[in-house]
């Protein structure tokens, strides 16, 4: 509820002076022991809270599944270990992504809209490249790849541009010296979200050379996540993308 | 002209042999001496080239203004002193913009469309949020500016909170710790563009600081861009609102 | 003894000029042979020598807490595993925490004085946050613990706002961005220690972003600790929860 | 006013649903144009807003003046030049110290209470120490100064010994190695504020190596506020400072 | 004269043992006073000594000057400010140039060899462009610019691409994100001489970020010189040259 | 086929529109699943697509190997496994060297041709040099080597001063402080390519230091590849020496 | 042989022109195959070569150490594994310490001549500084040992003055803020030899932050070593040592 | 006083309680006002104190040094301007010289002892040599001076050869990639203290890159002081010196 909603219910005396007090406070989470799991997240950031599964017991990502999916229906777990599915009841009817590492619950598989272009730059970005693809696709958008398109043989990125123009986001996932979205941003109009990936060895520092192209790409209109992060950039994705949906 | 268009063209006897691999060749340029203007990157990436005036002479800079607006009809310079304005004929009919270091020549200024909300974590923030303001109005977007909402005093940022929720793109700008960006993603569900600043000393490093968090921010849906690169959020953000202005 | 006193038993004849020197020299350390205990720590630094165990046997650790505990009648082992705890004589009478990696002496267990309020941004953050606690508590202070407040979901944070003011201190513990610390920074009045965690991936380069983030608070009053550092954070607190000690 | 003082308000009619929810969304705040000022901050923080000058014109600064002074009845400033002092009304009574570089307004000057020790390492490190003892003494702490009492003629510390145990908390300012806070942390009881200066050259890297030396600290108990941030560590040291102030 | 040559003289009383010993010392080196003239490196490493004048006075570089002019005939300096220029005596015949800061005395004058490109991503890299250029002229190389062709409009690499493949070597220089280089690679057969530059801003760290994407580039055949370092490359791209002269 | 050949074909009606524009898109690639081939590459950039086996299954490994020696007589690859060889099909005829950890198929074995040197700094610098030299082999270069002629027995590097005057180019292969390649810049005339190893420890920083030193070289006419890229270093020779070959 | 000696020899005809040219590239080394032995480094630089083990087999180890004793008469590894030691023949009497992983060949075990103190700031330290202490004693230095003198104690370095003024050298080793040798350069007369370790964790960026404290130091007349580089220290403290043996 | 002492004066009745109690603290210093002078020094560390005038003002350093004067007899000034030189009173008798920027007031000038080489790898390294060559003879050595010896004419440093064998110490003063202490390292026996300059460009980073290419020498037996510290080298080099001078 905002405050209008509830100074509106305290006025009526359908809320107590301390629930209207703790309803202020904005306590709408849920306490799962050892995290408070954020329900109203969706309505509020366009998205529901996600699991972090990594560093996280089996038993610790089943009990917030199971949390999450009687209240919202549905959840999604990132960088998770074929023993976080495997802990999961099997009444919740998850699916699991070996590349992604991704498992999703998402009872009402409908098509997605509006339609998202994933690149990547070589065949070792595509765990992340998944990564984003797979939450674009849980969070409803449509999702189109086109993978190993890198700079060494730029002629395999013009095979793909008319598939850029007409997608609401371009995501481009590259590692090495990351210089894909340079020249994705100059070729073409949608929004692009570059990931940087840690691939590559020596002076990379772990995705921080394709971090800093990024940030300092010359063709304007790009936005950077964090390294490796696709789940970021698919979110990012379509939180752009629905905007959208309304009107194709 | 897409290669398409120009082989039917070549084969309707409408080009040359030379004209056809000219066109081929993409040379849908300008030179202007010291440069070479990119006239079709309004078609082809959703914005027209910019010309960044710093290390430029004001004789470069009126030199590219005057070939451009000639093409284009309309002009946009980042980073421009007194200086490179001065320099400029009376006849482009230039404005000038002493915060954010904009020359614009705009001649038919039609009320923007859309709505882009730029937020500043402070007072010394404003040279940046105020470029990337200005860039997203020159390319057409509505722009709604909240200034000083930084986290040390977190409810000024909840004053403002019933204006995000219906903008198309939030721009959040702040130096120091950069935390801004990370609370904005928590509550509200438009698409994000992070710009750190320069603003600080000691261990901000020039940034850097501020940059990190918001690669690193753990609420996703927020894309950063360089340094104190309002132009570029600006023009991101434009991508993403011009998407959405057919259907609101 | 301080000089006053040593001067004055030398002036009496208790000590010779040899063990005048030798204690002017401040020898008051224990020999255990590969480590130089410093049994008068407590009373010239406000808190006992604490043995940080990783990186040392077995026998070593055992051999220095039976020193210290004969010496000190109690003592605290940090960053230790279950292997160190299993080498202790069973007549020490020590306790281990899993989670926190404390192996703690601490015969006359008495309710801890004062409030010390120990955040954490995220469930990750648990390990340095109850290092934090843990070392506080056998310290001699009163701990309280509010979890999983990171700024992704700002209302769980103002949720626990009341249980803040009235703290000696606060320990705001956070990996990722590491914003926590700088929104508490501007809604509670206690004295701030930040800890940054090396919780997060890619940018976040082992905590790096979370320190810079909180040096850099706009907020003033925090002061920072190492990375993981939840013993510093904790012994700090205890330094300043003593002090009011004498006057709640 | 807190949640509960503004429910009851407007239960009882002295808010109208307006105010209330303005209330709620937390306008304590004063407009000034480019600024907006936390007039509620001292209650809420510990300390009132504080004006960082550097990068503010003398016009701005003078205008923020004016303001915090008629509803907070002081001010201070930090990173002043003499221009911004030379630009406040003369009716403010404003005074201005050229190593601190703080302007003050500070009318009813009364004795500062408990006690802060500020140490510095050298003679260079005195516009930071100043900075830090002068906001202490503007918020109503009494300070203690020794300076000059680096890790190099260490006989230089141990001549103040006796002056440290009694305070509430010690600043030690430190530039170069920036060792000065391990060795005080070693001898004495109170909090330690660690404040590295960028004082040095070549690979000091502009205060970051006394920065990781402070943060790697093997002497606990120690918190490390930003590099030449004396302001940050006087109020940290207030805000421990006030809590012990009620028994003492 | 190399090792042989010397056993042979003084086998043959040519050499006394003094002058012997002082031949295998190598001493091929001219006294000037504060420096010591290589004047033997262009038979030994296939170039002149270059005088690197910044931070050189104005006389120094005159005294130098006149002695490398008066033992090899010619000479070249980098970096030379007008002023240096301004101090040589008019019988030098040497010419200064404003843009690549070179200064040249080449009496003879002739028709450069072979084929060198010189590519820029943009227009403010043009200094360190004109500095490669012209120092791989001042060796003998013939040179061939192609400016303003950065990866943000790639059509304008495309259109200059017949002249790339018949190079001996490619110089591409660019800041910012520094793609160029890669780019080049995948399209050019010769060699690739990369040189970063320091334009750019923020998270550009003075060049950091187009010296690691080149370092890291995806496309195999680059060699990188330092950042800003025109000369460097210009050298490295005549040693390259000159082996092919004979053939072609 | 370059833009003239594909509208000479197409004007004579040998190509369709639709794949005159298939042409003219580049695709010259084959799709190997995971992987577009990049087939013409030796035409266009001196040297066939390599593949990097590191992060590579197996199965994909041979899947790749197959289509690129079909399709292209021979193939190379680097970083890879003993799994990965053992994968092969026997009848590809593919070697193995356990050292430079490059897989050959490369039927028709000649002798190579030009000469390129390769220096070592170390032994532990091995595995990078023989990949420099391996790469350079198979791409039909003849390489000459000497190993363990590090600066700190300086004489080691002058006893095959002899040998560097006549090759082609120099590869200088270093790790800890990398000096090699600076002190063969003062002493050999050919082209020098230096490759930094991650060997050493400390403040090597994973061949960090190596790579700095390389870049700031005070001889010039150095190009740096990547930290331990041999690969690069080998095919960079071999394109350098490739254009001396007609003519020795 | 220098020069001279090579001059007279091949004048008195007992060297022919190519032994002379031999000998005047100086060939003073001895080929091991992977490895060219410097087995002349002792006259020349005050001290044998030394084999760094890590990274090589135990046979390259064992092979280089045969060659070395039956040329040198004694020989020293260090970052030995046990696996190196066992695999060296019997009959070369080598002896293996644990701590230190040195492997010491040294047939003729004299007294060690001057005195060199070893310094650690924690037990920690300890393997650091035995491979400091282990090769100044090899290489004939007489070592006294003072561990875990740390400053967060000092009262324990100040316990072992007096015997830090006689020495010819002082070895510091320490980890985590690394404080140590500035305050024995600050109380101490002999030369000064620091040596960062990587103990500690977070911000102490493995040694990082304790060598720019050694770097930074206030205290003069201390130099550096690498991180963790215990031989260096030994051995630059063995050739201070060694000038004075002479004369006490 | 030491201990010793102290407490036999005190038993002998000739120091009262307090005043062995202040000499007990060690209160060896002077109070110039802004600095406490540590006027023991010489006696304690082997080298009296020294003024670093770098951000002191004229009177300041002025006032300091007649306070040194006329306890010490004599006195260093480091980083010194003229306006600091003119500001001392001329009856102190001091000297100035522009290019180490040292200011001596030494008044017996007696001919130096022992023997320091200061070698400097290019004329631009000249400042920071005299630094370190001025430095030593004030303290008593003798200094003789290379200068211009780099590694891109590594014959220059051959030609000295002689000079290096029979000094205390050598100095290697150098910039850009800061090979030269490598190289001696391998061919000289006397202790190498390295000195990294900030001379150079791009990513030699203020200095960094010559640091880390000391640090990671694989010549051992040398020592690194800061970034241009030529002072802190030259007081090193005394320190060792100092200890041969008994005996030659």
């Amino acid at each position: 509820m905002n405050p209008d909603a509830i100074l509106d219910a305290f006025a009526a005396g359908k809320l107590t002076h301390e629930e209207a007090k703790q309803q202020l406070r904005g306590s709408g989470f849920l306490d799962a022991g050892c995290a408070k799991l954020d329900i109203n997240r969706e309505s509020r950031c366009g998205g529901p809270e996600v699991v972090y599964c990594e560093g996280k017991t089996p038993e610790q990502v089943s009990n917030i599944f199971e949390k999450l999916v009687s209240h919202c229906g549905r959840a999604l777990g990132t960088r998770a270990s074929e023993d976080h599915f495997e802990a999961l009841p099997d009444s919740l009817g998850a699916t699991y992504d070996v590349v992604s590492r991704l498992i999703q619950v998402s009872p009402e598989q409908k098509a997605g809209n509006g339609k998202i272009v994933v690149l990547s730059a070589g065949t070792s970005d595509l765990p992340v490249a998944e990564e984003a693809a797979g939450t674009a696709e849980f969070l409803g958008s449509y999702v189109e790849r086109h993978y190993d398109c890198g700079v060494a043989g730029i002629h395999r990125l013009f095979a793909v541009m008319d598939q850029l123009q007409d997608a609401s986001a371009i995501i481009a996932v590259a590692g090495m010296e990351g210089a894909l979205p340079s020249v994705v941003g100059g070729v073409a109009g949608p929004p692009i979200i570059a990931v940087p990936t840690s691939v590559g060895y020596g002076a990379n520092f772990q995705g921080l050379s394709a971090l800093l192209t990024m940030m300092n790409s010359c063709a304007p209109g790009i936005g950077v996540v964090n390294i490796d992060n696709g789940f970021g950039a698919g979110f990012l994705a379509h939180k752009i993308n629905k905007q959208t949906l309304g009107c194709k």
